[in-house]
């Protein structure tokens, strides 16, 4: 594959997301070039002032220039990264034009001008991927267009923006008022010192209009979206929405019925018990109703620099290997041969639950014999056994019974496995009630 | 578009998901040309036995046939839906050999023998999809293999048997045993009368495999797969979970370390903060964790005739596309200009709380002002509202005051917003303390 001509990629923008972006390509040439099909190579990258010091990059210092005009000219794929209307958009039409793919994570772009670029894509036959736009981290590009490709959508209700989900959750949870939580988010990063954007809904319009576009293959525009921000949101309203059962969120709401389609951002109650109401802190989830599948949901970060370099370099990865002539993701022909763990290998906790005599000296034996095994013990809990009569249930030899609760940290289940066998021999331990595995935490 | 020749179709099976295919095909058969760029034709459907009255398909007589080893032949696209290991295995090894695309759901194919079938796809320069076969209609396929084609996956946690979520959350929701809540779940249909496939983890172990094959791009059969199924897990467990403020749920773990992948499924406690606790009933979900994504999940149903047929569907119109020449989904330049709603036309409902006087009549007259507008109420409840003396509160008139809390039926959001108006002019209304939209009912 490494015989293939290198595509030359150039990066606009060298933020968060640029330098995460130049950091994977750079680090991980080879497997990215694997997954391509051929070498991935930054031949430029596009910033506002030259000189500062990008070191940490590990990029040569030679790769930055000012002139953005210049450098997409001579690139196959072109990931623009410095958001805002202009010049990105410029950039961006100039590039196809002059045949290059582009990634993009320009939701004010996409939602104020986006037709027009899917327009300029078509005509110039390249590719305008835009996964990271809409939710960061979370693929619904591909979901929304390719998956349900076969399906109708008929609604979609998305938790799009992180901060005001931040600031809803701190309400439900503390009781807290809009103003306290807004702080609250700002002090540990999860809102800027001026939020207007986030909390007048101004975000979440953009990416409504973006994933309405997808949902429904049409022209929405941010501007066609009905917006209200949560600004307005009481601590009673939070209070209220609570004796309902339900909590506060604020939702994208794309619509679509017999005469046409509804696009807006508001504040809404939904039922604790629907999926989107598990949605906590700076999360992201988006729910789709559709008439075949019926209902989906996507959940994941929508922000960060991670985590949106993630959605960028999965759509470089997609135009790139389009470049090259190849199908679905990573080639099928391609397959590694990873070993097989047995279980014993796998990694994870156990809650333990013993039977055991009420009498000095068992915890310590207990204690004992999961050492033995190198396994570490996170909590023990005891709790007296009563017996059906009210009084404590002894054991055969007269002794109280009790029962006692291991929760173990991560070993190898071999070890833990092994644990549970001596625990069964010990003469303290009267029976082992039941052993499951903890996973998630 | 419709110039095209039209795309040779044929369907191995006519169950309940393979009618449901037919059925998108025949009723919605220009919508897909619009998508795939040219008409989908039916060849043939191959079936067991021939003869059997299949009207309802609202397909041609003539098309059903038993020789599907000759109906592979003459087919660009071929949907199997029969499921099992042979003839199924054949007769898409067959249809590959002579250049099909092949979409299929068999997940116990694909575990046993999906390496096979992948090389095969890849030697006759033909794709290969599966989406169906890992957990229904949710999207995995393309997050995985696309939008995840530039990060690396550490970890997938996935509950993807229906039959086993929905026993789990039974015993968790009324305390039930385990052989109560299997015998609820066959009385409702979630369970099969004899479970043993769904219980002892084999239909999960399978969607392990591939889950795993996808999610690392290495080769894991079925047989790779550590299985314990749910039938040791009693009403004791599931209360001990409860006591750590955990849940229990029948994982199907795909793990990938320095040493290799482990792959695994067993009933595990997690978390009731973890996003996986909230999949109840039936849902399946799919929770990802990656280098620079973080945390995903894709959550939706994950059997059933619709659902499947989605997948089914979605993924047919991706390999037709790719005989057409097209790129990803729908094309780009072959965009709908849908109408815009006005915020005025969007479908809610409404949290109405009111301050009002209370005495005689006011419900009837608020009522009113609900029933001028067309808006029909769900539920009202009245409350009195205590001053700080701990005694009613009375308002100017020294009428005794109460909060009245209304919720409605949906109805346009400008009838809610002149109903809520006119409210406002009541002198029965003291004032309007909130109005909020509730969705996700």
């Amino acid at each position: 594959m490494s015989a293939r001509e290198p595509l030359r990629v150039a990066l606009l923008g060298a933020g968060v997301v640029g330098g995460a972006v130049a950091r994977h390509l750079t680090q991980r040439s080879g497997d990215m070039a694997a997954r391509v099909g051929a070498p991935l190579e930054i031949v430029g990258i596009a910033v506002r002032r030259a000189g500062r010091d990008r070191s940490e990059l590990g990029v040569d210092a030679s790769l930055f220039t000012t002139d953005a005009e210049e450098l997409v000219t001579r690139a196959d794929l072109v990931v623009e990264v410095i958001g805002g209307i202009e010049p990105a958009r410029s950039l961006i039409l100039r590039a196809m034009a002059h045949g290059a793919s582009v990634v993009t994570a320009n939701k004010a772009l996409l939602a104020e001008d986006g037709p027009r670029l899917y327009a300029a894509a078509a005509q110039h036959g390249v590719d305008l991927y835009y996964e990271a736009a809409v939710a960061g981290a979370i693929p619904l590009l591909r979901p929304l267009r390719e998956s349900l490709a076969g399906d109708e959508v008929r609604k979609v209700l998305g938790i799009v923006n992180g901060t005001t989900n931040y600031v809803l959750d701190k309400m439900d949870t503390t009781g807290a008022g809009f103003q306290d939580a807004v702080e609250q988010a700002q002090a540990l990063g999860y809102a800027e010192a001026d939020p207007t954007a986030d909390v007048e809904g101004f975000d979440a319009a953009a990416k409504a209009a973006i994933l309405a576009s997808l949902a429904f293959h049409t022209r929405v525009s941010g501007s066609d979206v009905y917006r209200e921000g949560i600004t307005e949101v009481s601590a009673a309203d939070v209070a209220a929405a609570r004796e309902m059962d339900c909590v506060v969120k604020l939702l994208a709401i794309c619509e679509r019925n017999d005469g046409g389609v509804s696009v807006r951002v508001h504040p809404a109650m939904i039922p604790r018990s629907h999926p989107l109401a598990g949605v906590r802190e700076a999360f992201n989830a988006v729910f789709v109703e559709a008439d075949a599948a019926g209902q989906l949901m996507f959940y994941g970060r929508g922000a960060g620099g991670e985590p949106t370099a993630s959605a960028v370099l999965g759509d470089l990865v997609a135009v790139a290997r389009h470049r090259v002539g190849g199908g679905l993701g990573p080639g099928e022909s391609s397959y590694a041969d990873l070993p097989i763990l047995s279980m014993g290998d796998a990694q994870t906790r156990y809650h333990v639950s013993l039977d055991v005599a009420d009498r000095p000296g068992v915890l310590s034996k207990v204690a004992a014999a999961f050492a033995a095994h190198d396994v570490s013990i996170e909590t023990v809990r005891q709790q007296l056994v009563a017996a059906d009569d009210g009084v404590t249930a002894a054991g055969g030899d007269g002794s109280a019974r009790a029962n006692l609760i291991i929760v173990t940290h991560t070993a190898s289940d071999a070890a833990l496995s092994a644990t549970v066998e001596s625990l069964r021999s010990l003469d303290v331990v009267r029976g082992v009630n039941s052993v499951m595995r903890v996973e998630g935490f």
